[in-house]
């Protein structure tokens, strides 16, 4: 049975991503650090050997626990589901071949022809909701799991309509300020979690959860 | 050279209290789950066996990473400084026998004798600032450290002022929902964290920081 979870990046003061990274604010220059500090929240992933390997950087790279984080999610991963704005962001910054292999349900109101890039990753629009493209996404895993891979948005509507297993934190050792706060809206009452590992190296702290809702 | 550090529990939304534990609702029937949610943030605190020592609750209580922490805790503080809302909370809550046994400094505008209580807590008021209240704390640590035990303004007063070496979050795995965020009004373009350590059990999470200011 495929699990669903969540695995993300999170500053100190659980900003999934600084001010100015939307759809509205891109290229506003009164935004203009919202990269360097989401490449500071993302620091972590860039020396590892799987990044490196999945975007065909070249050889080398750091391994240890973050890279076996990374190997292990990329592993396990038989659909992603992603919401508009990440999937727009995306769609301007990923290489020709995107890093997801697998279908993406991008859960949007456009309507749009499913979208099959080189690599074997295909985009499919999804018009009826976080729950629906879920259940879906589980029906075509293929015995691997489903990853809600953002935004916020649409991880809290998984997490509140208990459908997440699994919730999986790296902490960077940074702080935003501001920006998109990760759990706006959590059904705090509801969503429950107990702590299944803690694991830290210099570069983040992960911290994974198990999810049930009351 | 006294240490400054902070060590507070954070729920895992970034709240370092819920709604309603301020001095305005304090008892508004509108908010009377604050008890309940704080104590689930709490929760790790109240089985270790410093704790109970600590309180005079009696013998037994667990012992692991959670009790040393807490015993290390109390061990190195000389000193503690606090603002007016946590103090007055406190005033109404902890025992005759205050749980600090050092001197404690309570930042506030009002002016107000040294308060002497059995076993050995001095609350003083003091009246210039954050700045100078963990200055005059240094000063009177007599070699061990000063805690800035908050709340949220305190703690970020004194970070973005360059003036905490440690920051000790006990992550519980519970969401608040709303409440006091730990972290607002940080400069996050100044305040650099470092990770020294993360440790968890099943009951929270510790990550430890140094802090440096840019």
């Amino acid at each position: 049975m495929s699990q669903v979870f969540v695995m993300v990046s999170v500053s100190a003061d659980g900003f999934l991503a600084p001010d100015g990274m939307d759809l509205e604010h891109w290229g506003d220059p009164a935004y203009k650090n919202w990269a360097a500090r989401w490449s500071a929240l993302q620091a972590w992933v860039f020396p590892q050997k799987f990044f490196r390997e999945n975007l065909k950087l070249g050889q080398g790279g750091e391994t240890g626990h973050d890279n076996d984080f990374l190997r292990r999610t990329f592993d396990r991963t038989g659909v992603s589901v992603m919401g508009k704005t990440m999937f727009v962001a995306g769609e301007r910054s990923w290489p020709e071949e995107a890093p997801f292999h697998t279908p993406v349900f991008v859960v949007t109101h456009e309507k749009r022809e499913p979208w099959v890039r080189p690599g074997g990753t295909t985009f499919h629009f999804v018009n009826d909701g976080v729950p629906a493209a879920i259940g879906r996404a589980k029906e075509v895993a293929g015995g691997r799991d489903v990853r809600v891979s953002g935004g916020a948005g649409v991880i809290v509507q998984a997490l509140n309509a208990g459908l997440v297993d699994e919730l999986h934190l790296a902490v960077s050792p940074v702080f935003l300020g501001a920006g998109t706060p990760l759990f706006r809206g959590i059904d705090a009452d509801r969503v429950k979690l107990a702590i299944a590992e803690a694991v830290s190296s210099p570069r983040v702290t992960h911290v994974r959860y198990a999810v049930t809702v009351a």
